[in-house]
């Protein structure tokens, strides 16, 4: 049974929206299964060398006005459905942590929550930034109005979000998406042509 | 007779070097020519929203560390040969203006001269920073070492870079690789595969 592929992002990442909707199927066309790890991204954003805008930060930069027609771009060719958030970059903190609540709890109910609160936030163009997206969102997932509210407050699962970022920052991990298979690392969206042909030949 | 597509670059930016060998015959497939625009991209650096690092000086970043295996991966995919000058980021701007001399005084030998350009920084890892490299190439095209001293130097040549630049930035050009089609910008060597569907289908 070949190892599970590693897909870490920020759930503020519109290039990680994209990815989510193909990166299981293609990885099945080969074996595997595909494990999805939200991280912090602006944690990252330090080391790696990055700016901020580079990430979102829709500030009028020549790169930023670029990025902004170049995810709706993808998003028609992909035909998915895209709207932006009232504010951008928004922040994935709530959703990140109720991600983890739930791998641990009701791991069957953590994908369906990550891209139900990717829809929520690209999809619908809905504020993820607010904690009650982000609980309207889980409520659909098993977890009530009330106890997400304490589970977003909880210094347990606050840890395990900052676990899961400190785990990916030393595997090397800096952009949204980021794919590991076997120890190879692929950054972006626009790259799940290589990703698939280094599932498809085992590397090159 | 459909219009040229662009193809702005520095040449410092190996994803360029890669793109370099595809773009041309990716155009022809389709009935159109490629005009070659080398611009200085650092000053778009300050403009665009992007850090330095991200283009390229290998100052131990995580970033920069992916994307040196980035670009020996697409290196290898694409059985190209591969070496990295002595020191990186390297400075186009010498090649850059005997660029613009030729493609004023001698077209055809422009193209010709900036593939020699990339092998040689990229091909054979040599350091195009140095005057002495660039004359060496200039000197298979036409240009004596006599003359490429002078033209090095020439208010009039520097100005054409310059002023290449600024057109440049001006259309929003920000990065190497850089393509316009028809008005459409695509970034990065990774996005040929668009380029390709852009011409092909004329749009989404």
């Amino acid at each position: 049974m070949p190892a599970a592929i590693d897909f870490y992002f920020d759930f503020s990442s519109p290039y990680a929206y994209l990815s989510s909707f193909r990166i299981d199927e293609l990885a099945a066309r080969f074996g595997r299964t595909v494990t999805w790890r939200p991280y912090m991204m602006g944690a990252a954003l330090k080391l790696s060398g990055r700016p901020i805008s580079m990430n979102g930060s829709m500030d009028g930069t020549i790169a930023a006005d670029y990025l902004r027609k170049d995810v709706e771009r993808g998003a028609r060719l992909d035909k998915r459905p895209f709207k932006w958030p009232p504010k951008f970059p928004v922040n994935g903190v709530h959703a990140g942590r109720l991600y983890y609540y739930l791998m641990t709890h009701d791991a069957e109910q953590a994908k369906p929550f990550a891209r139900d609160i990717f829809a929520s936030c690209f999809g619908l163009g809905l504020d993820i930034s607010d904690a009650q997206t982000v609980i309207d969102v889980a409520a659909k997932h098993h977890i009530t109005a009330a106890q997400a509210q304490l589970l977003l407050n909880d210094a347990d699962i606050k840890e395990q979000l900052r676990a899961a970022t400190d785990a990916a920052l030393a595997l090397g991990v800096f952009g949204s998406p980021f794919f590991i298979i076997d120890g190879e690392s692929f950054w972006g969206n626009d790259r799940l042509w290589q990703v698939k042909r280094w599932l498809d030949w085992g590397g090159w």
